[in-house]
């Protein structure tokens, strides 16, 4: 329920703080009731965005800075940080015409919008590069995979990912 | 419609930090909507609970601290704060009339819950009494009304609440 309000177009302008602060929600309900009891399982989880992407969104792209942002986020997730973080990039215009195809509400915000955000992922990644890695996202899903899998047999310790 | 979520009964146990950061996305929503666009034209603004329930509930009532709430509630309202807080106190046995008969889903947590989240609101007005008067709640309406004009012109300085 509360995706359907963030990524409605029928929401329209949402105030950043609340916007922020749902984003928030959502990721404090998703680790409480799905990653949580996972990792006390001794699951490995991936997970499709986390809380970098609400710093490159909301910290950078709505200007609440990273600092704030930040606080939120430890918050929601109660201090729990991902082993290793997966960034794909493209180019704008392949992004633009992937962005287009899912027709998503962040996602109409413009170029400008995205240039910084784009902008704000990659310097993420740059702050934390033991953390971080980035990876070419253009071409077909199968190389993708290929990458993504060299990429994290690389960084995580043998077997831990297994 | 974030009300709805927080206020079914359908909702069930909800985390307590993806509730606490509903509350102040609802919080932040009302303040840029509604509460900011008032004060800029010039109002006064009458608000039916505002962060000082959110400490009561979610700080004290909900064990997250007092502090990660206020930190919370300070970023969602942008840092405004009412020139005065009145507080309405019943006994137990008239709340919990009053609470059933509302039938809400905060409401459904128990005596225990309850009586933790009074204790909070009397130390919330205890530690910052220029802000805050305590008002008796019992009796019919018009009465309360009384009570609650005359706190409020003993309060505030001549003219500023008219």
């Amino acid at each position: 329920r509360l995706r359907e309000i963030l990524l409605s177009p029928e929401t329209g302008d949402l105030d950043p703080r609340a916007e922020a602060l749902l984003m928030a929600a959502d990721r404090a309900h998703h680790v409480a009731t799905k990653i949580r009891p996972a990792l006390n399982r001794g699951k490995d989880v991936v997970c499709d965005r986390f809380v970098g992407s609400s710093l490159a969104y909301q910290g950078y792209g709505r200007d609440l800075g990273i600092d704030a942002v930040q606080a939120l986020s430890t918050f929601a997730t109660d201090g729990l940080v991902p082993d290793l973080v997966v960034l794909l990039v493209v180019s704008p215009d392949e992004a633009g015409t992937r962005l287009a195809a899912a027709g998503k509400r962040l996602e109409a915000a413009g170029a400008e919008f995205h240039a910084r955000v784009a902008d704000a992922y990659l310097m993420l990644a740059a702050h934390d590069p033991d953390r971080w890695v980035v990876v070419d996202g253009s071409g077909e899903i199968a190389t993708i995979e290929a990458r993504v899998l060299e990429a994290v047999e690389a960084k995580l310790p043998s077997g831990a990912g297994a």
